[in-house]
């Protein structure tokens, strides 16, 4: 069995639908084409359907990367050289966004969270109280301990405490799964990747920018970047949404059109009926493992994340072994990559199709997997 | 028709060859699975045989991005802060690629061709001995203007006059289609993209950097980019390329399937080969082009380059339509972009498939169109 007939449970890249396949499979189309304007300006037209925008100046980013690209994309445009930034931590993904914050400069605290739980409220208030930020950045999924901040929660604080500090969501591993109101919670960027619950092929930077997001990278005094650039990228997107061809650097044709794809399914079937469903399958899949002894990394149900779940290795069971076992029987699941818990836990990614089509049967072929590697172990 | 049925030969995008197709299109891959180790691993390996590199220190490099991405990733890690660097300019991308150099706090100086022709190389030696410059860029096609330069006279130049600057080569428009030979010329570090002449939908930055370049950049004493930042990638890129797994951001894997499957299609026909046959496709458009009064933009064939064609139109025909004329009849082919002679040219690129498999009929239908939409406007 090859690594592509495998079941891909990881959480991320995921299992892309058949239509999305299609679709990134077409003949090349010139970037400037009337038929890839139309995909491009469709596609950045349901990015404010799928983070619910109701401002028309706010603006949704798509450029050739990866998730990361969004952490430069803040670091160089939003943050202006100096400005303090206020990190929150729930785990690895949270603590690399604060070095690349620091790389261009940023005068970076980090709320670092106990492992497995979110950083309290009243702690951000107290930090936002004693100094001046001009950023914030919320980890919606940490992947590495799949837990769940409360964004429209912490939003509430900063807009009470410090309503001048952009808020900045890292939603790689929560746009799509989980549920984001970017401007009923007055939310400035959210970044995200194209191969999580987007459900498209990994290669794009996908965002969201508020209307004073967008302000604060063109009054940017100084650039330090070209490629993340949003001085240079903001009037080629506006181009290519208002219909217009434009260049500053060749968009991933394929991928684009297959982001299209993967929107018009989305929406398609209801944002809030989505999360509802991700949300159900990940409840049973959670259930499933308590009742096999297996205990979560999230401390509590409310921090834990619907796209993903990571476990710990129940006592006794070699997590190199079972990891091996899990693929062996077809299905690839991930190791962890928390420094204090590496080697003591693994990750399951459900989302995209295999979350919400049971007729896939994907969840449950994981569960029976997974029941039968611990139990080989036991024999 | 709709422009996936069209023909498209505009200077990249290009046509991708069906097993390319196939091979964008497969389902999504874990990044650390052992499958996917070795499409990038072979991929990392075939990129030396691209480059003619016999030195096993030189490093491939492949990151999801675009062309433009090699830019910011010369100007942030082979550039130090306060370098002086010289460029030579044959058209709007070497000038571009200036600009992002001084985003990043080059001190750029620019030696500008003539519109149409290259840098004489007696103005490169004077230049290189008056200044001490850290790295020079080469574009060694301008997209803008199909003039092609001779990388392998210019970097001679240099190794006689200034052998410790750094060769940088632009080859977004050459790799693939044009002769280099990295470690005979003593290049530093050729950038490319996936969707001009190597054959691969648009999204991947597609690098090669020598033994000095990768010293250079683990050495800079300070970092200004993450995403783009080598000493990040490198450790990456060589784990990958041993057939171990690393991560630092999720590669697009479905791309870099493609670009595997493109580069063992090169590799196989012969890399000369496939120059000789590319250089003998565009000596036949452009007789074709001359035959019906139509002038090139370089100013000998000495300049031009062997993977697109930049022409005036003819006196008397009106620019705009004649491009619309060939959209018309199914051809896709592009406006100027070089701001002297914006409206006064067009380009057509004639790479790939459609340079290489006469059987394909593209180059042949593309001179009748061309011919019909000029006849159309004489009448």
């Amino acid at each position: 069995m090859s690594d592509t007939e495998k079941l891909l449970l990881i959480p991320g890249p995921i299992v892309i639908s058949e239509a999305v396949r299609k679709a990134q499979s077409i003949q090349s189309l010139a970037h400037t084409s009337p038929e890839f304007i139309k995909i491009f300006q469709n596609t950045l037209k349901n990015l404010r359907k799928l983070f619910k925008s109701t401002n028309a100046k706010d603006q949704g980013v798509v450029i050739a990367g990866s998730g990361t690209l969004g952490w430069d994309i803040t670091a160089s445009n939003l943050v202006y050289p100096g400005d303090n930034v206020l990190v929150l931590s729930t785990g690895f993904f949270s603590d690399s966004f604060a070095e690349c914050l620091r790389v261009y400069g940023a005068n970076v605290d980090v709320l670092t969270a106990p492992v497995g739980d979110v950083v309290p409220n009243d702690d951000i208030a107290k930090k936002l109280q004693e100094k001046k930020y001009s950023v914030i950045t919320i980890t919606h999924v940490d992947t590495s301990t799949a837990v769940v901040s409360d964004v429209e929660a912490i939003a509430a604080v900063v807009k009470k405490v410090s309503p001048e500090t952009l808020i900045v969501v890292d939603g790689v591993c929560s746009v799509g799964v989980e549920d984001i109101e970017f401007t009923k919670w007055g939310l400035d960027y959210v970044l995200s990747a194209s191969q999580k619950a987007i459900g498209v092929p990994s290669g794009l930077s996908i965002g969201f920018l508020s209307e004073r997001a967008v302000e604060r990278a063109l009054n940017r005094p100084t650039q330090s970047t070209f490629f993340a650039s949003l001085q240079r990228w903001l009037p080629i997107l506006v181009n290519y949404e208002a219909g217009k061809p434009s260049y500053f650097a060749t968009p991933a044709i394929q991928t684009v059109n297959a982001l299209n794809v993967s929107l018009e399914e989305i929406l398609e079937s209801g944002l809030d009926a989505r999360f509802a469903k991700n949300k159900q399958t990940s409840q049973k899949f959670k259930a499933a493992l308590a009742d096999l002894g297996v205990g979560i990394v999230p401390v509590n149900e409310t921090v834990a994340a619907s796209g993903l779940t990571a476990a710990y290795f129940p006592e006794g069971i070699d997590g190199g072994k079972f990891i091996s076992d899990v693929y062996a029987k077809g299905v690839v699941i991930a190791g962890g990559i928390h420094k204090q818990l590496v080697g003591k836990y693994f990750r399951v990614g459900h989302m995209g199709v295999s979350a919400l089509d049971d007729s896939l049967g994907h969840i449950d072929t994981a569960i029976r997997v997974i029941t039968e590697a611990l139990e080989d172990q036991k024999k």
